[in-house]
């Protein structure tokens, strides 16, 4: 075996997780690549918190936040007026969500209900052949409590609710979902999955081997699946937008509006789009690095699908559903310094509050894709961008 | 029109990119919500550098930056051995890339090569009629030179290339494709279509209204016509494993991995997923925060597609071909303190730098998929979780 | 109202399925039109049996039965030898068909199994809001086996079960599952869903509106959504390919069937395919036309997914699985003169039946695959086509 | 090489086409099977004239022809009123198409277009690695008008349009497009396309391999790509509903049709539909038997997408578009006995029609989606099919 010549990244073998640590890294990476980390190296926390969050911890990214709000939203776990913030590099973003906020909370707020939540690890049987996986399959159904038991003595707080069954050839692909509390659940599922799938591979009668992943979890991937069957939280967000509030704030009628959606919701499904509305993935993903969320669920997160209806006084009832959310706020990243603030900044931090962020988050989403659509029905849309964007 | 209650977010007219007025929000919002925002103050540039990436300038998110590599690169670009910054709250990514790369590495590095290139800009024309909407589009045609200088007055950077035409009844859909530099190059060219439509609408002898998105660019979204034509860049990276070198490192087999490509390509067509590959999120999510990316393009960019074949040495070809690569060099946050400084650690900062990132973006997604596949194979995942991970 | 000035075609009020009936409106087509329609006035049955399957009954379109087989299938239910009567006008078609069959009873034979069964109305429940949504769902899921009764009260044969939930905004849309017999069910369905929507709509503390179909049922369209949880019968058949027989009667290798595998599983997912095998609605559409299946179905039933694997000897053992097969062997067009004849041929008319004629169904599309892809790979494709084909 | 012991079908090695073999097959038929096949032997034609058209030729399916119309067509090619052949098993069918006709003619008639026309065969080339592929690619466009040349060599009526590249690393798959006169012509862009690629192989400095389909054509198989870039013809079919009229005639007010049409859309984005629309299936699958199409394009030829408006007069804009109508006037089927009938019942046999028999086609699934989805809306679809229907 031929190694590259490359020398590898210094580590501490007795505690990699110290200043000394990272500036030494810092130091061999100056040196190999020439570059320069102090920005990088400048942080205001102990990095003796980062074991379980990163590995060759060597500095920091420094993430503008703006805060956009107040947002008025009328949810069931959500209530009262927000300010959100949103960690981005992109200009015009903050601006034009708070321009959303303000309509929406002119409007009345933001209804909003988490109305599903599951988590998944999705583990592959291979059978002998189909009529084998089959039975296996009939066979899982009815050692349901037995299968559910394994995996639920592996986690305090995950519980298993089903498993969905999608057989190919002498495959069967299980999707095990459970609810996981506040955490999003990736790894609480993962493990719970694995104890499950040991105990069925241990008492099926028949010889079948597993993976624990056959790819339909669908773990950091957009997927149908999940949009059909949810993927974390299925949050909906509701307002009803008055057409004087729109006309006087934007500039824009709310047929107009209206006539947008047929155009939008054509283009969207001509194009085999993950999502039918404006720009989901702007707005969560800025409050995803703002508050430690795992953010490369994003690929996920910003599917979704909005539905409208111009009411017969002339205001817009306008929805978005989010599918996939998938948001914690507890363990991952929500507990880091600057993660955490902005997560107590919305009132969401730790136990018991991951419902109210995931409706935090969709009401953020609608007040974005009402910005945004009536920039693009305005005509001010590039103008705005050349006004706050960066490539002046 | 009533207002809600709550206040507005404080800004200064005059100069709002200054320390004093973030700091002036933070006291406004440690007053209404009680949040204390320390760590969201604490950055280690200077705040007049902002505009055009931010508003409502309030402090930063500080995401743990940890270094993977050297990843040998065996590019058009890029060329050579590379330590790639993965800012990241998820216990675990940066080992298992670590892991990867040193795989790939010990097997000879990775091939990468950007084969396409495109940007765009999807307006939709809503014509009279369909045969007037066929018209028009046969107008467009013959006028291409027309459009496109019209297009390109705007421009410095920004070349068009194409323009695709995808008509539903009366309405035209244009998706008109740019070259965009090292720029992202979305405001590029969402400016430069607005004034290719306002030609084409002033120019055609007959009447048409159009709107500058019809939402199949798709911007911030997945979608299939994106892996079919491509949205940003589309990278390809390719390795050959080599059978004795993923036994030693990884304690997989190379037959083993081939027959779970059959699985997981089974898999992510049967979900319907975007990408068919392990986890390509993960990597790239946080190479883009680290050097100021827009993160929200891991919406578009996560996809891609898998090819492989067990060679009949038994060592494994392995492909990744990323369809929707969103990257830049210069312009949106790339300009940043600490981005900067992570492009520089790539090499990859400013003029004629993209392709090169770009290149490093896929083998680090290349490395990233060849340690989750072998560690699910392996049966390690749940235990490196266990141990790397935070939800112990 | 201006009606169009044409004439309405003649019906007879008292008894229109009658041979004058038929020939009356020949008559007026003739007149209408100029066309001879003699031989559409070429039938063999009396048209007293047609109520039920066709209205302004006027003659018959011909189609030209070949006959292809023997085909071995070990299934569950169909075991034996088969001759299997393909209704088409594309020349190749047959004789392609009949080479797979040659090949696969060669090896041995086709192993068959239905693995799931489900027909499904999918109304939609439009709610006050979301959260009422939520409730009503779960309100249904409380209330399952009062549902279940309304809806089973209108079928001797259908039986309902599960109801899947999908939500958007202030929509619940429900895919009501059934087996219904011998069927293909649409109908059956239809009718035990409308009961089962008025007496939940009745029921529930609420008010709520339904619709009958919501459009994600999805009848007469392919889906995701059928791939993923089946429409019709989810049925898979399975050969092992001996490497030696594939050489001597096709001239191809397994390992370059193998290889090219993995060529279309990748194009498949490239081009959002509802189909990642070769052919699936040649043959099936072929059978449908002679057996007098709802022909329109081949828009849901060619989808499917096939797996295969290059055994470790050389042999390759290849699958099929239809997802979405809507057949029946009772009622629709099965009774008819030549249609029932064609089910007699394959042992398949009547009650009891439905399973085995899905096995054959799934078989011949696993010969047909290997035959047309054996061609493709040989280099004889376009030349049997030049042979056999009509455009000479 | 062990055979099935089953006997294989009789064929006359000299003239196999004869009303003699045929009933040799017949009877070897009821010998293997005791089956009778009297009705199947009920044909009034030669089948001298199928050669080309079926092998094994056994006798034929005799499916029911009811005649629909009229319906008031202002098309560019279809002008006039037509009466519609519709070959069918499913009661209500001919009977609703009937209905629909009669609303849209009593609303002045449909305004069809055909916007697009692409036929394809898909190759795809294996080359070394993605460079090469690249490489590949840009020698092809640079040397198109020579690959042209030698496509076009081939077939008279066959033009090749352009040749999309869709790279997966090192695998280029091309999209070779054509126009085909009055042919539906997947044998004659076959036949060119393989001379291209001969003609690539041979003058490309460069080892490259080909296969004449890459699966991404996408032949008998519904796709994205299909619906994105048109597979045969791409037509629209649009109508002014009258509100008066719609509720005479069907009792279903248009602003709960258009209501329903959101629910519609959303429905079909939900479950990943190839249709967004009602049953484009049923109309198109009955024409295409009656006419001697290639029923098996069903599967590519029910796609299509609804696009509408409510007008301020309350009246109704409907449009369909059908992205990828296969059909052809000539080849194939259409010269049969009682298909090339049913064809100059539509004055569309032979040369010159095929654009005007696509718009007729257009037409009737318009008729068919309005009727059926104003019995969903007026609560008679179930009744109707209880009345109509065949499961009495």
């Amino acid at each position: 075996m031929t190694d590259s010549s490359a020398p590898r990244v210094p580590r501490d073998r007795d505690n990699d997780y110290t200043p000394e640590s990272a500036a030494q890294r810092r130091d061999f990476l100056r040196e190999q690549c020439g570059a320069q980390l102090d920005h990088v190296g400048s942080f205001s926390f102990d990095p003796g918190v980062l074991p379980g969050n990163v590995e060759n911890f060597t500095g920091v990214a420094q993430v503008p936040i703006g805060v956009a709000g107040p947002l008025r939203i009328n949810g069931e776990h959500a209530q009262g007026d927000f300010y959100v913030p949103l960690a981005t590099t992109e200009g015009t973003l903050v601006a034009s969500y708070n321009r959303g906020m303000r309509l929406l909370s002119a409007c009345g707020g933001v209804k909003t209900t988490v109305v599903d939540d599951h988590m998944q690890r999705a583990p592959v049987f291979i059978c002998q052949d189909a009529l084998q996986a089959r039975e296996f399959g009939a066979w899982v159904d009815a050692h349901h409590d037995d299968v559910r038991a394994a995996a639920e003595a592996t986690t305090r707080s995950g519980r298993l609710t089903y498993i969905g069954h999608y057989q190919v050839g002498p495959l069967l692909y299980l999707r095990v979902n459970y609810t996981t509390g506040d955490a999003a659940g990736q790894n609480m599922t993962g493990k719970a999955t694995l104890a499950a799938c040991q105990w069925m591979k241990a008492n099926f009668p028949g010889e079948v081997d597993f993976i624990l992943s056959g790819a339909i979890d669908t773990d950091k991937k957009h997927s149908q699946i999940n949009m059909l069957l949810t993927r974390g939280k299925r949050v909906v967000a509701e307002a009803v937008i008055k057409r004087d509030v729109l006309r006087e704030l934007m500039g824009v009628d709310t047929q107009t509006m209206f006539d947008y959606r047929q155009i939008g919701m054509v283009g969207g499904f001509l194009a085999g789009s993950s999502y039918n509305g404006a720009h989901a993935a702007n707005g969560l993903t800025a409050i995803f690095i703002a508050t430690g969320q795992d953010v490369a669920n994003v690929s996920e997160s910003h599917a979704g699908i909005t539905y409208s209806r111009l009411l017969p006084n002339g205001d817009y009832y306008w929805s978005v559903t989010l599918t996939s959310l998938i948001v914690a706020t507890y363990g991952g990243g929500t507990g880091l310094a600057t993660q955490r603030e902005c997560l107590e900044l919305l009132g969401c931090y730790g136990a018991g509050k991951v419902q109210k962020f995931a409706e935090i988050c969709a009401a953020t989403v609608l007040a974005g894709d009402t910005s945004l659509t009536a920039a693009i029905l305005a005509g001010d849309w590039v103008e705005s961008h050349d006004k706050l964007g960066r490539n002046r």
